[in-house]
């Protein structure tokens, strides 16, 4: 398992030099630029925009046709109501500090890693050991405090590194009992900061013209998918299990965006709600085909011990070994892993790590990330948690909505049972306003004390109840008022609130962590010197642009072969782009290198000729020739992914272009 | 031209009946429904959700791929800054109105819109004419303000019928007047309500922890475009024109959202901003393959007249009359056209109507909506508008950024001229606090009165400026510190600010006015009964499901073909839905004629037996069958629009079911 950030050949993984060619070829740029910027937007430039489409419209295929799912388009405004019922109102919040003097705003986590971050540095530097950054990549991340070379006591630097490890597990208190017991200061002012307040994370806004509707930008997708949960089932037709699923932006109004596109606050999620009967083990009918996928995972207890080291396990004996909860978890586990492998990620840089149990919310049963390692880190990108029937129990209790599955049963089933029945006409007249009161005591009873109610009305004529704050506390109520008997009940359909498994992606994560995967440079690879020669090896599937074209030169004769080929390529849904400028086909080339593009068609006077045209692949810069047809028929196998690039290489000539180096040219 | 709403076959359109179609299979949904519901906010259920995707693939083949324009993704939030430059945070407003007594919020223009419509209509009852509501569509909305049977003068009811028919034209203060002169009263007290004032319908947040960066919700996607122009620009290597484009969320908080899709508080745009040389005429190269497209328009002349008589004319005619400005907006205007004809629109019910001087922004050259006929009236689907230089000049005054195109001239511009140099070193020390003023006096002097000037300082040593506000009002400046010298200038390079054209699309609006445009009953078309048997007849292009597959009954030996058929179309991503429920073969075709799914496979004994298929046409519910691989290259045919059902009906044995009446059986 890789641990440092490398680019897709293997070296180390220079971020400045990627930075530069990513704003360069305008993959994405932050928002309002010119008007100074805001900090955590951002806007994808045409590369990243199709990238974007691109990778969704792969996981649309992946997740929603293979299985049919529901997909359902809803909306980012939500009133209030909603997001204090589910929680968030109250709970999604980070926890933030003031320094007393500047009013700098600090995330406290964020805050108490750095210092001691810095803290392990300077001691490594006092210690004279080598201070290699690239040991953990999560420390590559700017660092706000600086290292002073001061030594530690052994145990200190253990208790750190301890603290370090499950950083994630503490809430405000317990971070700010950090703060104090290791006096960690604002490296601006020198000063401790305030104990840590809880900011909730959601824009806010107002919903019509007199302001009454308080509401948010959701912060997930989730919500609009349960709330839309009977409507679903509905349109399913009743049968379970099934899946929503909604590709849409949320919003978090973060405390400290950063490390580009991998905090930021507003982006693109795609979320799907499979839900499921709780009972018989939340099986999944479709485990088998994925049993033999191979996982890497961290588990909680390997965390809790301070510790990172990964078990790769097929997921069929993770399930069995129950270190993930159930099948059904499982199975999006390794659907989730497909996904990425898929779209081109590096597998030996994805690890799945599960959340602590104070990470998790009370209600979970089980969660897991799916991390990417990049040069800020290891990386969530794909969250997978069993939300149990938390969601729709609120929403359901909040508004009486039946969010419920109704199940036929083959045996019905039958309860015999001591049953309450209270006349309500003649209840309220008699108990006046303590009326509500002692019917709730009577429903409240148990079977036992049923039976001997029953029996008192059978030999009094009445029963006697104890009922708190009712008179002297206890009531006696009349045999006309109240029937106590031993009956059978039937129930023929059994009602159930189904549970929820979530596999949640964060587009704009995987988008940056692919192309930090995918990323090489040419120049350091054939050591042919140190220019930069940046390649993103994107499949074909994924490429923005898929094909290149390029006229040998601005000769007229060209021009004609030009616009035959783009059109037929934009007939088959084909992104092309003509590069006709008069820099040197290698240049043009290096350009496209930059951007992704796989293919590149090349027009040069064979082709006047005998209509012949060459087709390079980017990875290996080696080309084929054969006539249009069989080209374009290349081409399509390649971005549908039905073949790669060595089964066209077998199959059409190879053309031997005297371009040795085609820079130098 | 139709004037009042229909269905696909000319029958009126019974609005309540296609809704419940339309809840029941879950197009779309009133958001938060389980909540009691917000105005102005849905849901897209999976057949609406695909509808709109396909709507969208389509936009985007046939605009962003077929021009190659570039795509970009910018983001929703947008800082105060930004929308008060581009004049969004103090003209982006609604008239409003409230009623003095119980509060109200009134919609100014609707609300006078209202009252009169209900005197005209009051009127028609007192003279004993028919009330035709079908006479205007725009007169079915929902009316607050009830009819009552008062006649009034001939000259009233044409001022009122003037007023309706240039309602958009008015401001507040006009509405206002127009509420007084003609004692406009709340029909729920019967008041006056106050005079209108703006309401800005954005929806403001703030971002980042502090609050002190107020934003809002972008109103519309343009300003993200022009706000990366010259990355673009550069991107695009410099070339012009250009287009950039998006697909995104835009939110307006509606004061009276209503009927529907159609007035909504967030919804899809796809803006696209074409940039263009303003000199020359705004030519488009590829305007000669459109020219003889015909279009339906309804000019700004005829609308002041009171009118709505439209025009049938070619493109090619309306640029060169100069009804429409130039041929790039033209050429836009007729490739909008095509698009609407591509996705199903009845052109029917199509017309282009020009904005009047007062509804456009007082910078823009001219400006065309694209109205779609529909039971709340002509509705707004598509604007197209020459924005000028407008936004681009107004943001690069602002920030300062050079939002323009730098052009090589073939051949240099010479100018020979008067130049000022001023000696800055010295100019402040002998100026003192009046430096800046001298300075910008001299710098503002004329070629005329600099020929004098600098015959004073070869005569005097010194020149005499009047300079209003320093000193006396005249300077003396010695010629040490200036110089002035007739020079020549050589321009190398032109810089032009670009002008944008801007089609920019409604998808929700495009997506509910094409359900009606292509909905129809089969009951009271071969006059079966009155049963409800709606259909929607989307083209295969862009139906949400394009497959419905159903075994003829439950029996196990149809499932491997069920399995065999889904696996093969899910391949070609081709959506298709299995409906083996015990419906009758009928009932299951019904429901997927309400969805609009244009094919069906019925997989029977016969399949079991030759393996051939039948394939059903929604339309026509004619069939044809043949082996498995040959209706999937139909089906394929089909969906990607190469073929219609007549082709393929041509091609493959006609079938003969006994299902004369299918939903009988």
């Amino acid at each position: 398992m890789t641990t440092t950030a490398t680019t897709l050949k293997g070296q180390p993984l220079d971020r400045q030099t990627l930075d530069a060619m990513l704003r360069r070829r305008l993959f994405f740029t932050p928002a309002f630029e010119i008007y100074g910027g805001v900090a955590g937007l951002f806007d994808y430039g045409p590369p990243g925009c199709a990238l974007q489409a691109n990778i969704v419209e792969t996981w649309r295929k992946h997740f929603i046709l293979e299985e049919d799912m529901l997909e359902i388009d809803t909306t980012v405004l939500t009133p209030h109501e909603v997001l204090k019922t589910s929680g968030h109102v109250d709970k999604f919040a980070d926890w933030m500090c003031k320094d007393p003097k500047n009013g700098d705003i600090l995330r406290a986590d964020h805050f108490v890693e750095d210092v001691l971050e810095a803290r392990l540095k300077g001691d490594k530097e006092a210690r004279g050991q080598k201070v290699e950054e690239e040991d953990d990549p999560k420390k590559k991340k700017k660092r706000k405090t600086k290292a002073e070379a001061v030594k530690l006591e052994d145990a200190v630097v253990q208790e750190y590194e301890e603290i370090l490890a499950k950083i994630d597990n503490y809430n405000g208190e317990e971070l700010g009992e950090l703060i104090k017991k290791y006096d960690l200061r604002n490296p601006n002012t020198g000063l401790q900061p305030s104990p840590p307040v809880a900011f909730n994370l959601m824009f806010q806004t107002a919903i019509g013209p007199s302001s009454n509707l308080p509401g948010y930008l959701r912060p997930e997708t989730a919500q609009g998918q349960f709330l839309n949960f009977a409507k679903l089932l509905d349109f399913n037709m009743q049968q379970m299990p099934f899946a929503s699923a909604s590709i849409g932006k949320s919003y978090r109004n973060e405390i400290s965006p950063r490390a580009g596109l991998l905090r930021v606050r507003e982006f693109l999620m795609a979320e799907i709600e499979h839900f499921v009967d709780p009972e018989g083990g939340k099986k999944h009918v479709r485990f088998p085909e994925v049993n033999t996928v191979e996982l890497t995972l961290l588990d909680r207890h390997t965390q809790l011990a301070g510790k990172t080291e990964v078990k790769k396990m097929t997921i069929g004996d993770a399930v069995s070994n129950k270190v993930v909860d159930n099948e059904t978890l499982g199975y999006f586990l390794a659907r989730i892993h497909l996904f990425l492998q898929k779209i081109g990620v590096d597998m030996t840089k994805v690890r799945f790590r599960q959340h602590m149990e104070n990470e998790m919310a009370h209600y979970a049963a089980d969660c897991w990330d799916a991390e990417l390692l990049t040069s800020s880190g290891w990386i969530e990108c794909v969250g997978c948690a069993d939300r149990s029937a938390y969601d729709l129990s609120v929403h359901a209790k909040k508004t009486g909505a039946p969010l419920v599955v109704r199940e036929r049963l083959d045996e019905p089933l039958i309860f015999e049972e001591w049953q309450v029945e209270i006349d309500k006409k003649k209840f309220g007249p008699q108990f006046k306003k303590d009326g509500k009161t002692v019917e709730a005591a009577l429903e409240g009873t148990t079977q036992e004390q049923r039976e001997k109610l029953a029996k008192q009305l059978t030999d009094n004529g009445e029963l006697e109840l104890e009922v708190a704050g009712v008179g002297s506390g206890t009531v006696k109520v009349s045999k006309d008022l109240v029937k106590i008997e031993f009956r059978k009940r039937v129930e023929n359909t059994r009602e159930f609130t189904p549970n929820v498994i979530e596999p949640s992606f964060g587009i704009g994560r995987i988008l940056y962590s692919l192309i930090e995967h995918l990323y090489w440079n040419r120049a350091t690879e054939d050591g042919a010197g140190d220019e930069a020669r940046g390649v993103l090896s994107f499949p074909p599937t994924v490429a923005p642009t898929k094909v290149l074209i390029v006229p040998l030169s601005a000769n007229k004769q060209f021009q004609p072969f030009v616009s035959k080929i783009s059109q037929k390529l934009r007939k088959y849904g084909i992104s092309a782009r003509v590069d006709s400028s008069s820099a040197t086909i290698g240049k043009r080339y290096s350009r496209n290198d930059e951007l992704g593009t796989p293919l590149g068609i090349t027009i040069d006077f064979q082709t006047v000729q005998d209509s012949t045209i060459t087709l390079r692949d980017r990875d290996s810069t080696k080309q084929v020739r054969a006539d249009e047809d069989t080209i374009i028929a290349a081409i399509q196998s390649l971005v549908t992914g039905a073949k790669e690039w060595k089964d066209v290489a077998a199959e059409l000539p190879t053309f031997e272009s005297q371009e040795v180096d085609v820079t130098v040219r």
